[in-house]
């Protein structure tokens, strides 16, 4: 059987688990709480990250965008998820890579370290003025999404790729703990939505972090 | 003539410079203060983001994976940069993306808005709790890092790879702000050392930025 070992709460995660769903892919996953660093989980990997894929011929990938490429390349029957052409190609690797990136730094590790991590750390509270300013940034770059997505059906273009399944991550991650303001940004809710309703999301809208609930709007596909 | 538009301290920048370097492809280098959001910049693409690359047949790549990607298929005579088969291609693509989006987050992008950022950004003065954290993050990081060493050349195996000069990207920038206490960590700083003396990292080690001297070792090959 295909296994991931996942946190809930990671966004690189959450990006694998929406690709193994687009490709129709089953997997049973393990919930790892990868900074504990059990010694059976440093034993499939040395590197202790998740995602972490071991697949049905025993093949052990780890890294979202690792277990990506080889997903593409082993199953890719149907949704091909990275662009049609060179051209697009490109843009999807930009805009995947924006997520992962900028917006990871910026916006999802700052939030989800203050509002989970801390306390799975022990790491002491919250922090309102790094909330405070995560939340502006979040603003600002919501407002860029907002542009691109005003001439485009998904973030890369006219068809579902790689770039909403990551951008999906981050921001399901955030809409899980309470973190996104929706009325201020209605395109990028629109663009949510139809994202959300797809049924590689299901998993997805049905996890429930022990001690961490999410808000009553957070499977709702008419939120 | 082909252009970079770039920011010093930007580790993302910086391993587009390392890969054009390596590829021995001439590029006029030209500094962008991007959150100055400058119109003329934002005409040239509207995400505004560095590193943006403006080819010698007038392609606009925005993006360090993009960019990659792109100087590989368009410039594959000599170093491939991404491995020789699919395993180690996997391998190079899991380093470079753990250097960019978690050594980025949880070190880096710390480091660098701390102490250069926030006087950019008029935000305020450096916060030593947060520069503890990631000091404290970085030396986990690089205790795997000398981990992987022990057994390999370069991060991703026996040859140099993209992988190398992602973590090139983002540990100059640190050394350039004096954030690495190398006696700490020998073996990275041998494998450090050997990337440094690569005639792709000369116009690196030569960056001054304004109003932000680095520490006397920095350009030095025998540091």
């Amino acid at each position: 059987m295909r296994s991931l070992y996942h946190y809930w709460l990671c966004p690189f995660c959450r990006t694998v688990r929406l690709v193994l769903g687009e490709k129709m892919l089953e997997c049973a996953l393990i919930v790892e709480r990868y900074w504990e660093r059990r010694p059976e989980f440093i034993g499939v990997h040395p590197s202790g990250q998740v995602p972490l894929l071991v697949d049905v011929n025993g093949e052990i990938i780890a890294g979202n965008g690792a277990i990506a490429d080889y997903l593409n390349r082993k199953y890719d029957s149907g949704t091909k998820l990275i662009g049609q052409d060179f051209q697009q190609m490109l843009e999807v690797r930009r805009l995947s890579d924006w997520f992962n990136q900028t917006f990871h730094s910026e916006v999802s590790y700052m939030m989800l370290y203050e509002k989970v991590m801390k306390r799975n750390l022990h790491e002491g509270v919250p922090d309102s003025s790094v909330i405070r300013r995560a939340n502006a940034n979040m603003d600002r770059h919501f407002a860029y999404i907002t542009s691109l997505l005003e001439g485009r059906n998904y973030l890369a273009g006219t068809e579902l790729s790689l770039a909403d399944l990551v951008a999906a991550g981050h921001i399901s991650c955030l809409d899980y703990i309470s973190a996104i303001s929706w009325s201020k940004h209605p395109v990028v809710k629109e663009w949510y939505a139809k994202v959300k309703s797809r049924p590689s999301f299901r998993p997805i809208l049905d996890d429930h972090v022990p001690a961490v609930p999410p808000p009553s709007y957070y499977c709702d596909l008419d939120f």
